[in-house]
């Protein structure tokens, strides 16, 4: 466990409560009073690993308030640090293994979820734990506004496919599709530092963007 | 002009009319009375080119009446022949440069439709020209049957992009979706002169179908 090499992250995590939200489930429906702006359109990552992209976006979009899902300790711990350094007051951490966003946020109380270099979980078997899979779709489409988009951005060819059919299956529109989103230059691209590593690579990296019609 | 180098076309296209279709407009409604087996489901190719994916897909699937359209005369006269040596009955070429498809099909009277690397028109200015632009969904949704599926493939990655956005916003669903179709290894997959020549350089070829949900 990588949690065993970093035994001050409990201790860190409490200290940094201006960026680390400590009692979750207690802001359901009132995610905005966190903020310095509380009316904000709010924007959710799931997964943020190392923080890049929730920092970065932080300060590219002081109009928008962040929260970051990361349930590993060991890594939200440098997901806190590069925010700390981004010194953006938009930004807020979450350290939990949210089975259910129901839990943490009010229904259509997020504007945008983004899902960056979630597990591919390759086999049919694990269908089912991919975060583009159905059941995730109803927890995004709860808590998401009308017209809420999800933006997911993977190097995972199957992740990205399964996902296509997935989001129109149940009935989202795609609105913006990248086969290979570094060819696009697009300026405005918050890379995470996986991406940044596997793009080198000359992997493509593949992004869209759906939304709900409810 | 490449019909300068072939003006034996016109001979040829008329003889060949076991597989040429010569008064195609005259079949409207009546496609399949065209083939041995009227009853089969009919699949159409909108641009046949060379000929290897129709004469292919005629061989693979005796269960299906296949219809190709190529308007460019000295290119279809190399389709044509590829029919020939696939000694296969369900094909039939059709060289008309078919503006608007409701004039050579009735409602409802196709099962798929084939676009295999279409014309990419990247400019924005000629978006209304790309076969995937919703005017052409329209008349593909008026020619299917309920439920039939388009299949596009391709190696351009804007036509793609803009194509799975276009099949989304018009309501369609996809329900296949391939980035890299040689990777995958399909077995039933039929390349075209086209992408062999563009795989073998190491492009991704692009896939998808995509079902009218009326």
């Amino acid at each position: 466990m990588r949690l065993r090499n970093k035994p001050w992250a409990d201790d860190f995590l409490k200290e940094q409560d201006d960026i680390v939200v400590q009692q979750p489930f207690e802001h359901k429906g009132q995610w905005g009073e966190l903020f310095e702006e509380p009316k904000q359109p709010l924007h959710l990552e799931i997964g943020s690993g190392k923080g890049q992209f929730i920092a970065g976006m932080g300060r590219q979009h002081p109009e928008i308030n962040f929260v970051g899902l990361e349930f590993v300790k060991s890594v939200i711990v440098g997901a806190v640090k590069k925010v700390i350094k981004a010194d953006t007051k938009n930004v807020r951490m979450v350290n939990e293994n949210a089975k259910d966003l129901r839990e943490l946020f009010e229904d259509k109380e997020i504007d945008h979820i983004y899902l960056n270099f979630s597990d591919p979980w390759p086999k049919n078997k694990h269908e089912k734990r991919r975060l583009t899979f159905k059941t995730f779709l109803e927890q995004y489409e709860a808590v998401l506004k009308p017209g809420g988009q999800v933006t997911l951005k993977t190097d995972n060819k199957g992740l990205f496919e399964y996902s296509l059919v997935s989001f129109s299956e149940y009935g989202m529109i795609l609105e913006d599709v990248s086969v290979d989103l570094h060819a696009d230059q697009d300026p405005l691209n918050v890379p995470t530092e996986y991406e940044e590593k596997f793009s080198a690579k000359g992997q493509p990296i593949y992004r869209c963007t759906a939304r709900f019609t409810t």
